[in-house]
């Protein structure tokens, strides 16, 4: 049972009689560097109750993703830093366990950004009901969540392809990357990938439509493997790596060539003193490149537009996706920390009991 | 008198009886690092004599321009490198002295790209006839002609300057940033120039209707003088110098900022190596910005509207330009030289008698 604020007691069948304890994850300390198990520290507290308007949910999946490197620095991006001592984390699927809102009801499905606890007041603001099950819960927040829709608008609004066009995708096993990938091959451009390792070639190369998936890790001379690759050289480049990656390939590029800045996981680690910086530059006017940076969240007008057209290609079989869920919570900052080490394989996601 | 391919006699009035040789420069060596004069040869040879659909053009003003220093490296830019040997220069303007072309009259204006010579043949495709003599004929290959045009076709179609905006431009005296900061300041944008001496930096405040010019040698810290000088960051930076100059600015860019790489002087003469590479790029996500290099060549269909366009704000008062004039067809290489000095104030040209 649930007190909320107007006093009314909430049935929350499944979990009644439970220890009502909330498990969260906070920052303890800032990283220098790579991020490090101490800087997250474990903290209780009770759960809390729903006001009016809100829901409490109890989370099912919560994600891990390398951007929320960002926010665990000092300095200001497009999302706020997050306070020493205040929630880490992303987002999140659960159920609504009470409701105070009446756009939502008892055991809806949620998807939002809750962070890494095990229960989160929402609002309206912030979360949506998943209302299309064709397709499991959890590419709310992987396929068709911020990473996919990060590839959807990245590829089609910043890349601008054209049928017949070379796409070079990096982390290109990546939830990001392959689903950009993939919807570059659906509009016709030959889509080349860049990976770690032989699986996730493997899977690029059979499985998702890539004409072509270099291992990064196998080959000692990569710009050269590329090269071979894209013998019509380069007219998208979607980046998920940064800019010892970009740098690379700003000379494989062709005239009129858009580079899709989508993630920079080698450099979020670094100071700007240390970071590889970007010299081929006289190739932007050589061949009047174009470089963007991408926030999917600057599209949230068109996500539920977005979605239904990519659970349609999934439906089809066009569009395939890739999950790596881990069992308990407590893995979170692991399995946050592993992101940097390139070994995970798919949208990394821990589950709740 | 000039025996065409014809066989017809052409009388070239003015010159007839002259010793009919021409002077140009060809690259005799290939520069490593700042050009030098030994880089350049001059050499003779008989006027050439215009074939069918050609006309012969005498030089009256040659431009020098930061940008050929590109294709004077092997590699391939937006422009073939220029051989060992061959003729080297850019843009010209002249009277046609005989024509086998019916859209050519001899006496009439053409603006071209004859190089460092002091006659040059052309057929149609390359030069066009100056047609409207409203303001004096130089402006041909000045504010009308690629630096111009590149400040116009920068400012407007890359940089999308929005009324109310700050536009922030560098070599802010120099003919394509003046160009740019004016057109930036008629569409109702803020504008602030860095420039280097006083001189100019009066030029831009007190003429040419800048809120504000930044004499970069004057001040000890110039970002801080930036920052001092744009109270509400940056929304379009229109550079002109390179890397370094980007790389200092891309902390100040606002959200959706745009940067438009129109030239990189400071970058042209140093191998990448040695070139200050970009490492402030995690702004690129934190604020969706747009980099885009800039080659004026790609509007050619619009051209001359943009001259009429420039023509009619040169005449109301609202567009003002400034020629560095320089006689002495000999002078050329020293000239172009200087331009990486950052001496000359104002559009260098050089002016046949």
């Amino acid at each position: 049972m649930i007190a909320t604020s107007r006093g009314r007691q909430l049935t929350v069948s499944p979990y009644e009689g439970e220890a009502m304890i909330n498990r969260r994850f906070v920052l303890a300390s800032r990283p220098n560097g790579m991020p490090r198990r101490e800087n997250f520290r474990l903290e209780e507290a009770p759960v809390p109750t729903p006001g009016r308007g809100q829901i409490l949910v109890r989370n099912k999946f919560i994600s891990v993703d390398p951007g929320m490197r960002l926010r665990l620095s000092d300095r200001k991006t497009y999302a706020e830093p997050v306070a020493v001592g205040a929630l880490v984390g992303f987002s999140t699927v659960g159920t609504v366990i009470a409701s105070e809102n009446p756009g939502f009801e008892v055991d809806d499905w949620v998807a939002g950004f809750l962070g890494w606890q095990e229960y989160g007041l929402a609002e309206s603001k912030g979360v949506h009901r998943i209302v299309d099950l064709r397709v499991p819960v959890s590419t709310a927040i992987g396929v068709l969540g911020i990473p996919g829709l990060t590839g959807y608008f990245g590829l089609l609004d910043l890349g601008q392809p054209k049928a017949g066009e070379t796409v070079l995708v990096t982390s290109a096993a990546g939830p990001v990357g392959s689903t950009a990938g993939q919807i570059a091959a659906i509009k016709g451009c030959r889509v080349v990938g860049v990976a770690g390792g032989k699986a996730k070639c493997r899977w690029l190369a059979e499985e998702l439509g890539f004409a072509a998936a270099i291992d990064y890790r196998a080959e000692t001379d990569l710009s050269q493997a590329i090269v071979a690759a894209c013998p019509n050289g380069v007219d998208i480049l979607f980046d998920n790596i940064g800019n010892a990656m970009v740098d690379r390939l700003l000379p494989l590029m062709n005239q009129f060539g858009r580079i899709v800045i989508s993630g920079q996981t080698a450099d979020y680690n670094l100071p700007p003193a240390e970071r590889h910086g970007l010299k081929n530059t006289l190739e932007f006017i050589s061949k009047r490149l174009t470089m963007r940076g991408l926030a999917a969240s600057d599209y949230a007008a068109r996500f539920a537009a977005a979605a239904t057209e990519m659970t349609d290609w999934i439906l089809a079989g066009r569009l395939k996706y890739r999950e790596d869920i881990e069992d308990g919570f407590e893995h979170l900052p692991e399995a946050f920390i592993g992101l940097f080490e390139g070994t995970n394989f798919g949208r990394k996601l821990i589950k709740l009991p």
